[in-house]
Formats: structure tokens, C-alpha cells, sequence
């Protein structure tokens, strides 16, 4: 297949290009490395400084030649056209959004960034794809934060609504809690707009937060490894936990840590867009899977590092903060997530094990963390 | 109260500049005269032209001085900010957004202009509302056309689910047929989120299409009159038909003509957003009423427009051409529309004066009408 990865340098854009690259396909990579532009200007490094596209890409030469990559900015449309109309690619996966919450929460100029970036870069895509190659698959990265923390059971992305003694089939009512998720939103919204008029074909993958460090057990070689961040901006919370207990400072739970969400471990989220790859919709066909394998609440999550921290001899404690979003504490939530499961995906559940790679990782690198962007500075 | 309306040189800010006017309020004024330059650039001229605001200011200061204007593009953040905090306004209207389904489908570069100038023009605002006044009351334009051609009553604005033996309220499910729909929904979905996490205050009008010349019959003056457009990309259907039927070519009905909305004449539309000013809504509240009065099919609305010029004598014919836009024909359609009714609105339905009142003042000029800018020339 050919498969166009945009946003290749990022955490899953990256993991995904390391793992295809293994098999045979005709990679074409874009990335303008905005998300690195940002974190250096708002001075969050993440645990080492990652090679450059570049010299990744020299290591990843050896075992696949079939790799084109360009600098490009997705919000450019006449980039995109061109490069689209050059390789007609049989798949899009579609990564190049900017992926935080706090980021969108900063200010004006980071969440009109954040909306127009996503947007814009999602409209030029779809565009694109609807122009040249409408037979394309656009596989595209949404988030299970768009739903939200409604007080019904969360369905896969559709929900059929019977009203009056009628019904009809709709999106499933979203409701964000940042400018990031809105956009996340906003995407889910066009994409569908395309799909349904268009007869587009397209699968949108709402994910939950991922951890890990490696896409596949088999590779432990640091050049391969995706970025990996846990300050207050760009980190996760496993990382962030992880890290604090490296370092000897407490957990930091937001609150009464009642929040919970759905996770999935990267070698999961690979896994599913290997298999949506497989699964081509129908033309016409919005096909949207829940991509996550378990639910924690925060709490679980910090006494679950801390019991496993403790079999490596690090004692880690937990610590409630005030919490710095805007978000229900005490919340109904119950996601379905089958689809992917029915695609075939054994999914690979946390554990201690998985914990202490990581933390081994982290250690190894220790000396680099910088303690003072952990704690959230940003504030909504 | 000081209100400022953005957007103040279009059909309804002029409309309701000209209204409040008459009262006791200070008003600010805004526009960045976008319409304008894109009719230009697209070469459709409205009816007449429009003298510039500042030369029906002038007539307007014989009755009121008490108003301020500005040239101002209100996606530039700063000077939004600047213009906010110099006036702390008691609400602001909201109608500086580019508003035509057919010049949102033009193409990528006029698709993207209306999403970006749209949402970036209500993010700004908001974001401004928010830091600087926040009990401001925003009162923004939304449209019918956000909820599609759904297969269940539309409700006003919000839905209330059960599903599952659990139950939770939702912005009613949206869909629109154009980008133009698209970025509304988007307007929607923002002013929500920020109502209900900051405590906002704010009232959404969900408005079918406006037909009419004057917001009041008590004016008559040319100088006070908004613009009136006919074209394929500006115009109104109601519009087109009576200049159609002016003219003496066929009124053009787009497929079978069985598409339903909801319409409003332009002196209700006025009313509403009066009422909606005396009728603020609590904190964290958003309002939303369908500002409509009656529902037509294209056929009847046709239909109307034929016996209403027999009777000033002008013979008018029905043509079906092929449709240019992808929508439903054939569709279930019932809006409910009782909160304009229970804030007091005593509605104006469209007959034969009316219709034949705009065919006088098209016929007034007629000289001016251009037969090649009515046949819809964008597809989409």
C-alpha cells in the first residue's frame, strides 16, 4: 500500500512510521514540527531530546527504502494538493494536530493556534482526497475527550435517538473540555460532512490517553523510540506519575481523582491502526471505534504506579492538588469499546511489568528531568 | 445599555442598527466590509448599490449621535480587545459572519475563509467577553440550517436523551448541508463551551431565512434601506423569485421543490433580537430560540410569489432545474418555534402585500438587475 503518515515525527505518528516501515508499503511522511517549535518556545523538553526526522530516518533506511518524507505544513493547501496529487496514496493517517489540552487553555494566541491548526489541516486533507484520490481511506486520530463526561453510557461513536415516536440515527452528542477536544469536535464534525456527501470513506479512531515507550516489544533501540514528555503541557498521566516517582516527589493527583477515562498502551494503538487499515469502510461509511482497553480513575492509576514502583524498591507517595481544568470530578462514565476487539485486537492490559519499563527508561535518563514542569501552570 | 453590534454594514446589523437607533442606546458599530469585497470580487451586485456606512451614518446622526464605528476586522484579537475594553458593552450583537452556503462551497480557498473567519471572529469575542466583560450579554446569529433535515421534530437548540435507563440533556444533534452550515455549528458548540465552564451569558438564534426590505414600516428612505441581493451566491430564495417574476423569466425552483424551512420576515427578526435583549438569560446560561414564524416548501413558497404578482399584474412562471446543491428533497421537517411566541412576538406571515411591497421596490429598479448573476453557477 501506499500510506501518507501525516504528523510522522509526533509520538504515534512516529511509532506508526517505525512499525509499518517493517512491512511492505510505500511510506510518504509529512511533519512541520510544530509540536517541537512549541515545546522549545514555551521551554518543556521532553526526557531526551529526540533525533531529527532525519538521522531517524537513516536508521530506518536500513531495512525500508520505500520512505519519501517532507517538511510541510498541512494548513498549506497548495502543499498538500500537490503532494497528494504526486503519490495518490491508498491510506491517509492523519496525526498532524496539535495534541493538548493545557496548550489550547494558554491563551488566545495558543487556542485560535490550536483550532485553526486542526482544522485547517484536517479541511485541506479531506479536500484533497475528496478532489484526487476519493477511493482513499482517511484514517484520522479523534479522542474519547470528545465526548466528554455525559451521563449516559458513551457509544461508539453514533447513537440512535428515538424522539416522539420517530427516530433517526445521529454523531453522538459531544461536548469537549478544552479548545484542543473542541477542535477534536470540530474535525469529527467535517469529516462526517464529507463522508456523508461526498461518499468519502473514512475511520475515525477515538482514542484514549496512550502510554508506553516502544510501538513493538521486539525494538529497544533508543533512535526508535518516540517522543517522550511529562510536564504540566504536553505530558500524559502515567508519564507524569511515573516520572514524580523517579524523582522522590509526590504523585500529583488533580483533585479528588475521581476522573475517569479509557487507556490504551501504544502497542494497542498501532495494533488498531494496523487493523483499520485492513478494514476499509464502505464508500459513504464514517466508521468511528472507541480505541481504548480499560478505564481508570486517576486514583486507581496513582496507587497502581505506586504498588509497582514499590517492586523496584522506589517508594512513591500520592499528593491532591487543586485541580487546575475545568472538569467534573464525581462523573457517570461507562464507554463501549468493542469495535476493536471485534476487528481482532487482544489487547495488552497494564500492568507492573509495563510500568517498570517505563520507569526504567525514565531512569536511564534521569538527570535530565526537570522537576519544575511538572506542576501545572496552566490554568482554566 | 451600550451594545455593541458587529457586523453593523450587512442586511440584518443594518436592519438593527437603524432600529436601535430610534431608542435610547449607545451603540458601537462595527464592520470589516467583507461582503462587500467578496460581492466585488465575484462580481455580484446587490439590487442598488448601498451607500457606505459612514454616509448613512450620517442621516442616521439627525436622530441619534450617540453612536460610534469602527472599520474593524473582529478576527484580529487585539483589536477586538482594545475595542472591548474602551466600551465594557451591556451585550453585543453578534452578525459579523460571512453568510452564504454557495460561497462556502466555491472552493477550498472560500470554504476555508468562511470556517476561519467565522469561528475565529466568535472565538475572539468570547475569549473578550470572558476576560474583560464577563456579564456581557452575547447574542449571536445562528441558523436553522444547523439542524439539517433531521428525521425527529427539531426541538429548540437542546435535546433531552434517555438512553439506556439513564438520561442526559445535549445541544440537539446537528448537521449542516453546507461549510457555510458547518462553521455555525462550530460558532454553536464554542459559545457552549464557554458559557457553561465560565459562567457566560448568552442567547443563540437559531433563524431561518430572512425576506423583507425594511425592519419597520414606518421608514421608507432608500438610505436606511439594507442591501438586497438576488444572486446565486448571496441571494435569498424569496428574493430570486420576485426578481425572477420581475424581470418576467421563469422562478427557478432547485429540483423537486419540496425542501421545507423555516422563514421570518426581517421586521420579526428585529423584534426577536429586541426581545432577546430585554430577556437576559442567568449566568452559564445559553439560550437558544428557532427565530422562525412559518414553514414553506420551495413549491409553495413559488407558488405564493406567482398569484401575488397576478394580482399587480405580472405574470410569473415555475421552472424546475437540476439541483446544485446535495440535500434532501423529499424529508420530514417540523421546527418548533414557541420561545419568540412566549417572549411576546406577535408574528408577521408572508402574503401577498408583502411579496408584492418587495416586487414594487425591485421594480423601482429594475433598470439595475444583471439576468446572468441568478442561475446557480456553484455545485457542490
Amino acid at each position: 500500500m501506499k500510506i501518507l503518515i501525516l504528523g510522522a515525527d509526533g509520538y504515534l505518528g512516529w511509532s506508526m512510521t517505525v512499525s509499518l516501515a517493517m512491512e511492505n508499503h510505500k511510506l510518504i511522511l509529512v511533519d512541520n514540527y510544530a509540536k517541537r517549535k512549541f515545546m522549545k518556545k514555551l521551554k518543556r523538553s521532553p526526557l531526551h531530546e529526540m533525533p531529527l526526522l532525519s538521522t531517524r530516518l537513516k536508521a530506518l533506511f536500513n531495512k525500508n527504502r520505500n520512505i519519501s518524507s517532507y517538511k510541510l505544513d498541512c494548513s498549506n493547501y497548495n502543499k498538500m494538493k500537490n503532494l497528494i496529487k504526486k503519490y495518490k496514496p491508498d491510506a491517509v493517517i492523519h496525526f498532524a494536530e496539535l495534541p493538548s489540552a493545557p496548550f489550547s487553555m494558554l491563551n488566545n494566541f495558543y487556542g485560535w493556534e490550536t483550532l485553526q491548526n486542526n482544522l485547517q489541516s484536517t479541511f485541506n486533507l479531506i479536500h484533497c482526497i475528496k478532489d484526487i484520490v476519493p477511493d482513499c481511506h482517511i484514517i484520522k486520530l479523534g479522542t474519547m475527550g470528545e465526548y466528554g463526561t455525559p451521563n449516559i453510557d458513551i457509544e461508539e461513536g453514533w447513537l440512535n435517538i428515538k424522539h416522539k415516536n420517530r427516530k433517526d440515527k445521529f454523531l453522538y452528542p459531544r461536548q469537549g473540555a478544552s479548545l484542543y477536544h473542541m477542535s477534536k469536535i470540530m474535525d469529527t464534525d467535517l469529516i462526517w460532512f464529507y463522508v456523508r456527501n461526498y461518499n468519502l470513506i473514512a475511520t475515525d479512531l477515538m482514542q484514549g490517553p496512550v502510554y508506553g515507550i516502544y510501538y513493538d516489544e521486539g525494538i529497544k533501540d533508543d533512535n526508535f523510540a518516540p517522543i517522550f514528555t511529562y510536564d504540566d503541557i504536553f505530558g500524559t498521566v502515567l508519564n507524569r506519575f511515573i516520572v514524580q516517582g523517579v524523582v522522590g516527589t509526590p504523585l500529583t493527583v488533580y483533585g479528588s481523582g475521581t476522573q475517569t477515562r479509557g487507556y490504551i498502551n501504544v502497542v494497542d494503538t498501532i495494533k488498531c491502526i494496523k487493523l483499520t487499515l485492513k478494514n476499509k469502510p464502505k464508500k459513504g461509511e464514517l466508521a468511528i471505534y472507541n480505541q481504548f482497553t480499560e478505564q481508570f480513575s486517576v486514583n486507581e492509576l496513582a496507587e497502581l504506579v505506586v504498588s509497582s514502583l514499590a517492586k523496584i524498591s522506589i517508594t512513591a507517595s500520592i499528593k491532591k492538588i487543586q485541580n487546575p481544568r475545568i472538569e467534573k470530578e464525581k462523573h457517570y462514565y461507562n464507554a463501549k469499546h468493542s469495535n476493536i476487539k471485534k476487528m481482532g485486537l487482544q489487547p495488552l492490559k497494564l500492568n507492573s511489568k509495563i510500568i517498570n519499563d517505563i520507569a526504567k527508561y525514565v531512569m536511564k535518563y534521569k538527570k535530565n528531568i526537570n522537576p519544575n514542569i511538572i506542576k501545572p501552570k496552566v490554568n482554566w
